[in-house]
This record gives structure tokens, C-alpha cells and sequence, in this order.
């Protein structure tokens, strides 16, 4: 069994997004993912907190590499520089063996509206952390909130384009179209109403 | 009593905020909130949900008002506008009456993180409404979702500032000066990042 140890995480989120899939989030248990994987319980919790962590593991994921991102740009970058370097930094998180799990892991939470609530409730901590990151920058306050909320709504594009099951293009180039269009729109919403008496 | 009933719910919102402040939200109960407020619990059933929508009840109607200027801005009208006329829809909600009680509001939710869960919560689906509001206008997705974003981060701001104990400004010409500012903010994000190669 041993060898097959470092491939669990994902042994556990398939098995868990098939039983999600056929039986619905609520009736899965901890225990039947275990048995579907070919794995035991003690090894589910080594690598998730609960059945939940399995659907949003990855955002917290995200959450880090979005900070680390933005604390690490360059002294001269500006908070659209750190919007860009932040959606960057995702995309080691958004890999083709992940892309493989993004179709199913969609239609359960599309499924389930607690947890669609605990899809926006990751998204807003995650601007919040971008914020926190932003300001720490020296940004304003208004300034890294308009960012922080531009930010999180790149990557839901980026991501809900990334995870199309027929997508074969890298979330890098993905995001980076995502980002160029946003602040596009971005600019058309400053412009008309700075236009206006 | 009777002549009393038209103040129930300022007198149970009252009652409830104080005893948030004094014993903590998770410990205090509709029963004792009704009886502070010399009302019965059927009187508080009559008025809220649960003890929770105290404090969130008028997110609800924030929601309704934000959808319905959206809906109903002139035809010609651009995301831009839409957002004004949301916001400004949205004063008739923050009367020097509600005032009284936000700053002893903003002190509950900020002390339990449960309630501050619901508060990320409300303000995700009042973006996902606009969004809604402004799509069935024929606003393209990506506009859609930057303006209501935009929006719910206006109305934080700008409620921020109406709920600060010392403001006697009204809500409408707060939410004027946030949303110029912000709008300010995101010219600046957009040109940033379109001058860069």
C-alpha cells in the first residue's frame, strides 16, 4: 500500500466527488470516501479536515499564494501590477490534474446552497486578505478594496473558464485575458460616470 | 398597548442591540429580548424571523431597493448610473432613526465571527442581485459583476461613514462622495494597468 500513499489526495477527491455526485454532499460520509478511495479514515483526516475542506481546501491555498504575491511584488508596483502577479501565482494551484476534478466539484456546489454560501464566503475573505496585503503596501484603503474585489472576481472568471470541461488553455493566459477584459469594463465604469455632471 | 405597537420594532431592536452589547449575542435570547422590550415573543415572531435578523433584516430590504432602481433607471442608462441610482434608492433605508442604533450594530457583528460570516454572506448576494438586475438590462456578464461589485463596496464604505457615532450627514450625500472617489479609484486601476505593455 505504501506506494500508493502520495497519490491519497487525490485517490480521496475523486472517490468524494463521485460519491457528491451520485448520492449528494449531505448523505456522503467520511467513512464511504475512505472505502470508495481504498484508503482508511485516519488517512482522509491526515490530508482534510472534513468532507468540506475536500471542495475548498484549494481556496485557502489560494488565499496564500494571493498574499505572498502581493507582498512580494516589486517596491514600484502599483495595485494593478499585484492583481497581476497575485492571478499569476494561482495558476500552480490550477493544474491539469486538477482542471480534471473542476466540472464535478462545480455541479456539487452549484447543487448545494450551503455550499454556494461557503463559496462566497471564501471569496470575500480572500479580498479581505488581498486588502490586508494591499494596504500593508502602503495602498489606501478604498484603493486596495477596489483591487481586492477586482481580484477575486478575475479569478472567478478565470476559474469558471478554466474549469469548462472542454478548456485545454493554461489559467496563466486564461487570467491574463480575464484581467485585461476586467479592466476594460473597469475603465468604461470610471469614465461614463466621471463624464457626467 | 395598543398605541404602542407601531414602535415594536424599534423597541425590540432597542432591546436586543443592548442586550447583544451586555451578555453577548449567542447568550441572549428572544425571550428576554421581548421582555426588555415589554412586548411578548409572539409580538417579536411578528416582526423578525429569529434574533438574527435584527441586526440583518434590513439587508433584505437593501436587496429589494438596489434591484428596484436598477430595474427602474431610465433605458439610457449606463452601469454607472445604475449604481448612483442604487445607492441613492438605498438612503431611504438609513434614516436618522436606524442611526441610533448602527454603531452599537457594527460593535455586535464585530465581536462574533458567525455574524460577521453573515454579513460577508449578505453583501456577496446583494452583488450577485445587481448583477442580476443590471444582466436583465442587457449589461454584458463581466460589466455586470465589476459594477456590482463596485456597488456592495459603495454601500460598505459609505455606511462605514453614515454608522460613525459622530456623523450627521446624511446617507445620500455620503454615498455621492464614496461612490466619486471610488469611481476615481478604478479610472486609475484601469489606465495603470492599460498603459503597461
Amino acid at each position: 500500500m505504501a506506494r500508493w500513499e502520495p497519490n491519497a489526495p487525490e485517490r480521496l477527491t475523486r472517490a468524494a466527488l463521485a460519491l457528491f455526485v451520485e448520492h449528494g454532499y449531505d448523505a456522503t460520509t467520511v467513512a464511504q470516501i475512505a472505502d470508495r478511495a481504498g484508503l482508511t479514515k485516519s488517512t482522509f483526516f491526515r490530508h482534510f479536515t472534513d468532507k468540506r475542506e475536500v471542495l475548498f481546501g484549494g481556496q485557502d491555498l489560494l488565499t496564500e499564494l494571493f498574499s505572498e504575491a502581493i507582498r512580494t511584488a516589486p517596491a514600484a508596483a502599483t495595485p494593478a501590477d499585484c492583481l497581476a502577479a497575485a492571478l499569476e501565482s494561482a495558476a500552480v494551484a490550477f493544474t491539469p490534474e486538477r482542471h480534471e476534478f473542476a466540472p464535478q466539484r462545480q455541479a456539487v456546489i452549484a447543487a448545494n446552497s450551503e455550499l454556494q454560501e461557503r463559496e462566497l464566503l471564501k471569496g470575500a475573505r480572500l479580498a479581505s486578505a488581498m486588502a490586508d496585503a494591499l494596504r500593508a503596501r502602503g495602498a489606501g484603503d478604498v484603493a486596495a478594496r477596489v483591487a481586492a474585489q477586482l481580484g477575486v472576481l478575475a479569478l472567478s472568471l478565470a476559474y469558471s473558464r478554466w474549469a469548462a470541461p472542454e478548456n485545454q488553455q493554461p489559467f496563466a493566459e486564461i487570467a491574463h485575458v480575464v484581467l485585461r477584459d476586467l479592466q476594460a469594463q473597469v475603465t468604461t465604469l470610471g469614465e461614463v460616470a466621471s463624464a457626467r455632471p
